[in-house]
């Protein structure tokens, strides 16, 4: 019989955070792209626009006015999916017609004053101090709510509506679907191997070293082994650690270098503002906070869509939404990809 | 206290088929979008391509000439994610880092000669073509696959590369994680009210008329309760069905009927040719033929990305991917708008 070769032998893989399964198909890269190309992110944006409602000294939706704000910037978003003071829908009439009680709050940070710059092209202090305010977010929101999503959805192509350079935190008071089902799993793994099931990861993937992007003292980044979007990365600390509050200085500083190197490599792949969105996702907070959390680990997630060039996206549509996630390389040639690309930004290099 | 009102007021629901929640935030609709518009799909599609691989008489990338086909045409995908004969895997040398076999066919068929028709626009007969196709697919593929996926992608904003009618299949010889989870969900709830849950659901929604998009004697569509996507629709037969193949042919007549109305429902939304992604889940085959599946009810899944307008989409980015499907308009507002509109095609309509 043929011998198992993963870059050419169709597999299917185990995705032990989420408990599902992705579809690797790496010979299906051969073939031809007739289908949607996308627009490639525009070039030319303005530093500053007094008509972009993220910008300093500019009106927003309710007619408040921004500061004149010189690092970041957080105001609760004009048109957020969760408030505070939403009724209970009540008991639910019939097993079929279920619906619960949704209250949170939405939020909006931008990360700096200036709309033509984005992560990788900032220093690593100004990358600090977004860190420090994620970690400082996740303790107030996490104060009454059981989750905190932290989250950057980058460029147009990914459903972002605006270039000035923000993330997202929506706080529920319920955990979400993504967030139970890491929850139930590592639980699992944790009654099972008495070690956190990140931590273990960690410690599998620097020992094997063909997933690595990019390393450093204490945080790994990886393509983990069942990724589904094609250069999707897993971010992880070497200390365990629950919550994004709970990083040392020190850690936050390697934090801000690992995260400048991996985005200057991703915008280096395609020589384009790579489009993402990512996301942290930590021990649950709120009346949940002081629960058994000790099989959590502190990690982000990017999810990039781009497949094969600026403008060629992966569409997760028919297969994927129907029967299941279907990649077209594998985790190691995506990250060896990754982690031969040069880590100073394309745009500095050509000046 | 409020008053609950499910159209202002944020909460989530229950999906009982795949077991999770969406969030459902209607006051959401109002704000303004300035993000990515799509580009709205080609007008002048020429009917007869000689180039297209998909039409009668061309050459296909393998260099085969497709027949001079005067209705559907069935082929071998000339890039297929599975194929018959992958070596397996072999054991897993660590429990996260697990793999294991994937092996499987994938087909290609088309609807029609002309590249420049659609579904809604062909005649009853050739839909009832069909829908026989389909289920002829799934008897031949499910005698040794336990999974056989039927699906179309519809339009470029939907990741369909070529605008010749068609759909795919791809059949599996292990259950995807969407038919796991339906079969758990649906094996659970007949242990729990000895009925199968799509024929309690369509049952319900007969009698609430709330989410009813079209109906007929033998089927009926409804937005579902929990669903995602804006215009989502769950198709049902009023039979307990568990395969495609098991319809009669009054059944296979009904469902042309109820296709076509739909389908055209969809384009007259924002008089487009409406994208989607869809496709039809079923009991299992292969060696899970005769195993114990009354559980399952035949249904067509309908994945329509649109939200606002032509050119307007859902992004499910984000929160979405890292916590949570969320929605902007509530199943009921959706299944109103799609039942309000004419059945007759906006473009015949105009001759
Ligand atoms: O096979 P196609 O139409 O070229 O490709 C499309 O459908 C496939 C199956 O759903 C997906 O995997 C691809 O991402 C999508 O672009
Ligand atoms: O809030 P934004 O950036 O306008 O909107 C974007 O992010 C949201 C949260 O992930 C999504 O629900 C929207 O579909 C997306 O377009």
């Amino acid at each position: 019989a043929e011998k198992f070769d993963p870059a050419e032998h169709q597999h299917v893989r185990y995705n032990p955070l989420k408990g599902d399964w992705v579809l690797v198909s790496a010979h299906r890269m051969k073939r031809p792209w007739s289908g949607q190309e996308e627009k490639p992110p525009e070039e030319d944006i303005p530093r500053h626009d007094p008509k972009n409602p993220l910008c300093p000294r500019a009106t927003r939706a309710n007619g408040k006015v921004n500061p004149d704000y010189d690092s970041t910037f957080l105001f609760d978003n004009d048109f957020p999916a969760l408030q505070p003071d939403a009724p209970d829908p009540g008991p639910s009439e019939h097993p079929l017609l279920q619906a619960a009680s949704a209250r949170g709050k939405c939020q909006v940070m931008c990360f700096h004053p200036w709309t033509d710059i984005t992560l990788p092209l900032m220093s690593l202090a100004e990358i600090r101090t977004v860190i420090d305010r994620w970690a400082e977010i996740t303790t107030d929101l996490g104060t009454n709510h059981r989750w905190v999503q932290v989250f950057e959805n980058k460029g147009a192509v990914n459903g972002c509506s605006n270039p000035h350079p923000h993330c997202q935190v929506w706080a529920s008071n319920f955990m979400p679907n993504e967030a139970t089902a890491e929850d139930n799993n590592q639980k699992e793994y944790f009654s099972k191997h008495q070690s956190p099931m990140l931590v273990d990861y960690y410690n599998l993937e620097k020992e094997k070293r063909v997933r690595i992007v990019v390393e450093n003292e204490d945080w790994l980044v990886v393509v983990p082994y069942w990724a589904v979007w094609p250069y999707e990365t897993l971010v992880l600390p070497r200390r365990h650690v629950l919550r994004l509050p709970d990083l040392t200085s020190s850690e936050r500083d390697a934090l801000a270098d690992i995260t400048k190197r991996l985005l200057c490599k991703y915008d280096n792949l395609f020589e384009v503002s790579f489009p993402y969105s990512m996301g942290w996702h930590g021990a649950p907070t709120g009346d949940l906070t002081d629960a058994e959390n000790s099989h959590w680990q502190l990690h982000a997630h990017y999810y990039p869509p781009l497949l094969r060039s600026a403008t060629v996206k992966k569409f997760m549509v028919g297969f994927e939404m129907l029967a299941q996630a279907q990649r077209d390389l594998t985790a190691e040639q995506a990250a060896e990809k990754l982690r031969n690309l040069p880590e100073l930004h394309y745009k500095i290099k050509r000046q």
